[in-house]
């Protein structure tokens, strides 16, 4: 094995585009055109393939029809160019030299597998076509060479399946969801009375092939066909088809990869895990993608081709057990992974086929691993001395830390219940909701507002959608390499698979244990860390990570914490972003403190109004008719906020507290219905039509866009005198009890320097006022927010009074979309999926739109005021590309939810990183 | 007289600062520091009285202070600086010296009279003292001097009375509305039995002289001051103060006057109209600012001082009276009248004074006049070879030219009602309305929907927001000159003034004319032009212009008609932007093609959807469940829209005609009420609980950001392709009638370019269809609005697709802003009298805001699609300033409402003649 030479893999940049940039097929075996930078040009799969070529491992040849070709493909009409297929042909030619055997060939067929290979790989989303190139004639040949009809033949009726499934799309004739060939191969087993498909005899087979073409037949009305060119031509056009299938558009969307891209096609020879019972097919994991631990992990079938592990009709054995099936081979599998590893320098996740005891290396790639996975990896990695801590926090998607915060069962609890089974730990985490048996049934419960349990015997790619919307997955068929489990994984889902004791009845829609009986609806708990299945509803507790920092449990007791510690100590040292969060009351405050916030960037001071305590004198101060009894409504409220604010300033040590002034329309704060109106006029004494009366006045069309934010301070001033004396008299004894408070005042929805300049005039006064009245002194700044185009636009004249900014991007968005957020679902989702939209932007910044205008925003005010101050606590705050995004523009720092925080650090130490390179 | 130069006026760019620009104090007299050109600094009325000077005209001696201290007396904490106070003692001395009397003497005092005097007049809106100089002792010596005990008490009173009220701040110390110091007089006047002032003896007249000043202490609780100097001081202040009173904050913001502007204060040495009868004051204007005819036109009194005149208190004489009663100084006059017109090339409004046969002018300046008079003094100027045609473009106020398209009385409905009397004709066109009393009371009434015309004896600067908001106005006393005639020469106000006939009494409010009783609330019509009341609504009918224009009166009849063409004519001359309409309707459309429109510039589809023919299928298209209902309904829509479109083309007979999809949110188009939905339920058959379904699935929380624009298109493609095929079928219509269709489809909302991409596909095959299926041939464009502030960011991407581009500055004011229009009801009137918000938005373009979005939007636009099409259809686009600043971006045209489009020809002109100076 060569392993002179270190690929600098995972930098696509640096594409090699000199060596052959007019050939649209790159060749891999005796003679490899690429390798593995080459990513975007020849997809994952292709990309790799080259490179396990280049370094000596044991490739079967072939050659990958490159990404550029998928565009070409779809503006042609869906048809291969006619050049690239003719490159295609001396491609062919060139494998038959090195494998003896010709394509088409009566006696000694070559054969193909044609399959998709993304830049990033998109797992099963995709089709794929094995035993290409045998026909009617040819499998007789085949039969003969090999000396193994059955396997000639169980290969020609693969192929035909396969075949016609994908490229012919064959569809179901009847109600049945059951896919036609399973159908036609299963009433054939039910007639001969067999169970497994590997005891169906040559003849038998034979058979089943004859129904298989005539199903095609009947179903699309065309022959299957028998010339190999024809089928080559067909099996790579449904494959770049299939880069548009609706899973495939689906996965797109959620994992943001641009439909651009576009897939690349690989065709590589054969070679067979099912000529018999010296003949495996496998994944493997070179370590747990569950847990990162650093083990061997995986599983294989004997006799079988790579179809039967991924899709769970068989269960396939724990890789340790190859050990004492084919020692050899083992042995020689676990020098593979290792010189893989060392080459790729990341755990990789392989597919192998033996075939008669010889190993053959069929694809790797940095595998996809779940949350906790990748933070293990990436320290272990570390220790190793493999990988620098900068590159440990580049591999970590900042999204996936979140998941070692997520409540897990209480394990007391657990105790109390009944556990129903044990299965494979997919997917770590606590799940818990009402079981449901379809995709599209836990889909329809989900848009109701319950949570749902996915509770399946196997997933396909069709269950998608359904399991995307589910708390969590169950299945009692599969192993770690099944749909499920990479689902899971891809997705941070909880997930157990494999659960092999639990009978699921479609049809009964119930699982039975034993004499147990679950029916549709009823809730289920599934522990995706153990692997743990029970029946009703157990009871979470805080993570690991937030037990420690909470001080329920000792640091040293906590491998994970250990873990969440060390990386989120490195993002502290990387990122230059600052990190605070969004908290309204102290105890929030407190938490995001414990998680590493550095301040508060956004207190919503309205949210303390609806305390139980106050709401009355709020509801008052909106009823009142006169500026007195405004006021005094306001006298009332004012202790309370002061003693909020005092919270706050305790829980964060003397870190900066941004205090947001009243923000939402007074209406917001009425009962809605007559009844809660009506009690309101009785508890207050205020005759209903009074009451009526200002509900009216308070009504608007379109409240998003009317009388709130410093609107309402504007024509209630005396509103934010009552705010301000509140804060100013929290911060005079804060200071009093040895706190360096550094309190910042945001005026909110400033549109016009005016506003800001009538607001932060009445919040001085104020402030001079407590100083004077409490002989305290203490600093404060005054500034405002950035949510409306208009503040972006003229930040410089606004500038010239704030003394820092935030950028509210919920409403920065609303506005510079002019799309409600409360409104769009009955259209975004439709823009979504029509690509109009790349990514929702209210989920992350529309950076074409909205960050041009924040862009203008920072250049204008910095340049009135050079280096002013300016955050984020829009609710994108916490989104990653976001916050890469304010990274790139400077900003001083993102406020976001407490538990979003050590994503968001993870996502600012990137940022910097990726600044560095 | 010197006229040996003529001065460059009106063009304030041009200062002479260097002549002394450290002083704040110009003088006028035998030393004459300033001139006409200096208005900025010195104001109107100083800048002139300094050219009058310099022209030798017979101008009192006395100075200006500028308006550069109205600013530091306000950050003085409104306090006269001391260094300019040391400069009007300088000042004061040097007219001492041209008058031979000094300031202050007890034998023959010098006295002054206060004024104020902006950059552009503000008439009546800021305070006035005269006879300054006089006190308890020195009015003793002026009688004697004078030899005239009555003139030179009335003066003193005169002095005592508005120094108490405009700088000791008098106030009414009961509840009745009238002014303390009028009370006081009445009392007297009812003691000792007298009916008019002037008939007070010297004796009753230092009996009301203490009276008053027992008042003034009763009132503030100070004497009234005897030191001359601290007289002058607190006059200068109060001046400088009275420029943020209401009535003047009120008046900026009507004409966008900025508030930095200040005012600047004239001190200048008292002459007397009221020594005798051979003493008057009058004011005149050179020709007659009510219709523009050319005859010397206005109105004095005899033994009078200046704010008699103008109070309305006395009835003036018409000025051609003077002839007789002084037949020199009438000569004089109407030579003096003849200079000044000749030297500042406009009509002069002018104030004069005679003092014992002796004219001294106290004023002159560019008269207001109506839109009328503007027209026909600028198209006969031209005539005379006084001023070019572009300096009469550049001369009529834009917005004016409107009133010579507002309907007019029937002439033969008129004679069926009751006349009740004839006033003076001082502001053109038809009134109808209710009759109310007081400002306060029109301006209630008006806010409840109802038209109002205020009926007042005489009306004060206190009535000003009544006058605003009422359809004409009405007075039983005053002149020409009067504050009635006055408002409604500058405001555009229907008036009558001075029908003395009418005997109005405000307690029993009523209006008695003989035996004819009109009570509050009573309809009553008022025709500004003939000065005719009439009792009763008269039916009103076209204008003259549009009479013609429909061909319904002979050009040649109609002078306004001819004064209007010609003006018309000169604009399209100069303007370089096009003038399209926003129509809806062929009505509509042929209205404004008679005015001269280049085309329709938005035809919002929707309007015809409300039609009784077809509102039934748009519900039915609404409630569809699916897509074949609603295709059905849209098919029985679509030859109705097609028939509309048809019969705009016709109208516009080859213009370009841009039609808009359906723009409003679909709830838009449903009843509102239960009732009327149960009675839709009946008719359409549909249970009442899918259409309760339906409206609540449609109900919006921010209608305005929701489901509505191309968002419709995008979800219901069936919409478009009815609309497109509608309006595609109209064309081949249209075409094989020989009609040159120029049709411009232009699809709403549009934020992303892949939205504009998907509805350009929609629309082109539609229109392909519709080629294949009639064998017609036409060509089309397909654009969009730009009206989401993201739209105007990503110009440049969706100029890729569009082919033309309209800004809907409507919405994109609301966007940028968030503000919604019909919310902002609540805060933005607070905004503008704040002036936190210079115009109201909504009015006229946020250029700072909106228009650098836009500014944005053409560059980008026009840098991937050079010269690209863009226009704009707001309502902004009928607005003057927003033209002007149109005009700036380079945009190709502005579409407004068919009664804007002269208005807008005017204000487009005027942008360009601009440009070239």
């Amino acid at each position: 094995m060569l392993m002179s030479k270190k690929v600098d893999v995972g930098v696509p940049e640096q594409f090699n585009w000199s060596m052959s940039d007019h050939s649209k097929i790159y060749e891999f075996g005796q003679k490899t055109d690429g390798n593995a930078t080459m990513r975007s040009l020849l997809g994952g799969k292709g990309a790799n393939l080259a490179e396990m070529a280049r370094i000596g491992l044991p490739v079967p040849p072939g050659f990958t029809i490159t990404t550029e070709v998928c565009a070409e493909f779809k503006a042609n009409g869906e048809k291969l160019p006619a050049y690239v297929f003719d490159q295609v042909k001396v491609a062919i030619k060139n494998v038959e030299a090195q494998q003896g055997k010709k394509f088409g060939d009566l006696e000694n067929p070559l054969l193909f597998s044609v399959r998709s290979g993304a830049r990033d790989s998109m797992p099963g989303m995709m089709d794929t076509i094995l035993n290409l190139g045998l026909n009617d004639q040819s499998v007789q040949g085949f039969a003969k060479h090999t000396n193994n009809p059955r396997f000639a033949y169980d290969c020609y009726r693969r192929f035909i399946q396969m075949y016609g499934d994908v490229v012919m799309g064959v569809q179901a004739t009847d109600d049945r969801d059951e896919e036609p060939f399973d159908a036609v191969l299963g009433q054939l087993k039910q007639e001969v009375n067999i169970q497994n498909d590997v005891d169906l005899t040559a003849e038998q087979l034979q058979e089943l092939i004859r129904r298989y073409k005539d199903l095609i037949k009947k179903s699309v009305g065309a022959e299957f066909p028998q010339d190999v060119y024809a089928q080559l031509e067909g099996a790579i056009g449904a494959v770049f088809r299939s880069w548009n299938n609706e899973r495939a558009v689906i996965y797109r969307q959620k994992y943001n990869i641009p439909s651009e891209w576009g897939t690349a096609v690989n065709v590589q020879s054969m070679v067979f895990g099912n000529m018999g019972d010296n003949c495996a097919t496998g994944v493997a994991f070179t370590r747990n993608p569950a847990n990162g631990m650093h083990e061997f992990y995986g599983e294989y079938l004997i006799n079988a081709q790579g179809e039967d592990v991924v899709a769970g009709i068989r269960t396939p054995r724990p890789i340790s057990a190859l050990k004492n099936d084919m020692p050899k081979v083992f042995e020689q599998l676990i020098s593979v992974c290792k010189t893989l590893e060392d080459h790729f320098c990341d755990m990789q996740d392989l597919e192998f086929t033996i075939e008669q005891d010889k190993l053959y290396m069929l694809q790797t790639r940095n595998g996809k691993r779940t949350g906790l996975a990748a933070v293990r990896i990436a320290v272990e990695m570390v220790d190793e001395g493999r990988i620098s801590k900068e590159e440990a926090v580049r591999r970590i998607p900042a999204d996936s830390i979140s998941s070692l915060l997520v409540p897990v069962f209480d394990e007391a609890e657990k105790k109390n219940l009944k556990k129903l089974a044990i299965g494979l730990p997919a997917g770590p985490g606590a799940a818990c909701g009402k079981v449901y048996f379809s995709a599209k049934k836990a889909e329809e419960i989900h848009a109701q507002g319950e949570k749902v349990v996915l509770c399946r015997i196997e997933t396909s790619p069709e269950d998608i959608r359904g399991m995307l919307t589910s708390e969590g997955i169950l299945t009692s068929r599969g192993g770690v390499s099944s749909h499920a489990a990479l689902v899971a994984r891809q997705m941070g889902k909880v997930c157990v698979c494999g659960a092999g004791t639990l009978h699921i009845d479609y049809v009964s829609k119930t699982i039975q244990v034993s004499e147990t009986i679950i029916k549709e609806g009823d809730y289920i708990s599934i522990d995706g860390t153990t692997g743990e299945v029970f029946s009703g509803k157990v009871a979470t507790v805080p993570s690991e990570v937030n037990r420690v920092l909470a001080g329920n449990m000792k640091a040293e007791n906590s491998d994970t914490y250990r873990l969440f510690a060390m990386v989120m100590d490195w993002a502290d040292g990387f990122r230059k972003l600052g990190i605070r969060t969004n908290a309204d009351t102290p105890k929030q405050a407190a938490q995001a403190f414990q998680l590493g916030a550095e301040g508060i960037g956004l207190c919503r001071t309205e949210h303390m109004f609806f305390e139980e305590d106050r709401i009355d004198f709020v509801r008052k101060m909106i009823l009142a008719t006169t500026m007195e009894d405004r006021i005094k409504a306001l006298d009332h409220l004012k202790p309370l906020q002061r003693g909020d604010f005092e919270g706050l300033f305790r829980a964060m040590k003397g870190q900066p507290v941004t205090i947001r002034l009243l923000d939402p329309p007074l209406h917001e704060f009425l009962p809605n219905t007559d009844d809660a109106l009506d009690a309101l006029s009785k508890k207050f004494n205020i005759p209903m039509e009074h009451i009526g009366a200002r509900v009216q006045a308070l009504h608007e069309q379109n409240p998003m866009l009317g009388h709130r934010g410093c609107r309402l301070g504007m024509t209630y001033p005396e509103i934010t005198t009552m705010q301000a004396l509140a804060i100013f008299e929290a911060v005079a004894q804060a200071v009093s009890e040895g706190i360096d408070v550094k309190v910042e005042v945001m005026v909110p929805l400033v549109g016009f320097e005016g506003e800001l300049k009538s607001q932060v005039e009445r919040i001085r006064s104020a402030a001079d006022e407590v100083m004077n009245r409490t002989g305290k002194k203490f600093n404060y700044a005054v500034g405002t927010m950035l949510e409306l185009p208009r503040a972006a636009l003229v930040a410089d004249k606004i500038a010239e009074t704030a003394e820092f900014f935030s950028f509210g991007t919920n409403d920065l968005t609303q506005t510079t979309l002019g799309m409600s957020r409360d409104d769009s679902g009955t259209f975004l989702p439709e823009y979504i999926s029509q690509e109009v939209v790349k990514r929702n932007p209210f989920a992350s910044i529309d950076v074409e739109g909205v960050g041009q205008l924040m862009g203008i925003g920072v250049t204008k005010a910095r340049r009135v005021r050079p280096g002013v101050k300016i955050g984020i606590c829009g609710e994108h705050g916490g989104d990653p590309d976001s916050i890469k995004f304010c990274h790139s523009l400077g900003l001083d720092y993102v406020s976001c939810a407490p538990n979003r925080i050590p994503v968001a650090k993870i996502a600012a130490a990137q940022a910097a990183l990726e600044e560095r390179s």
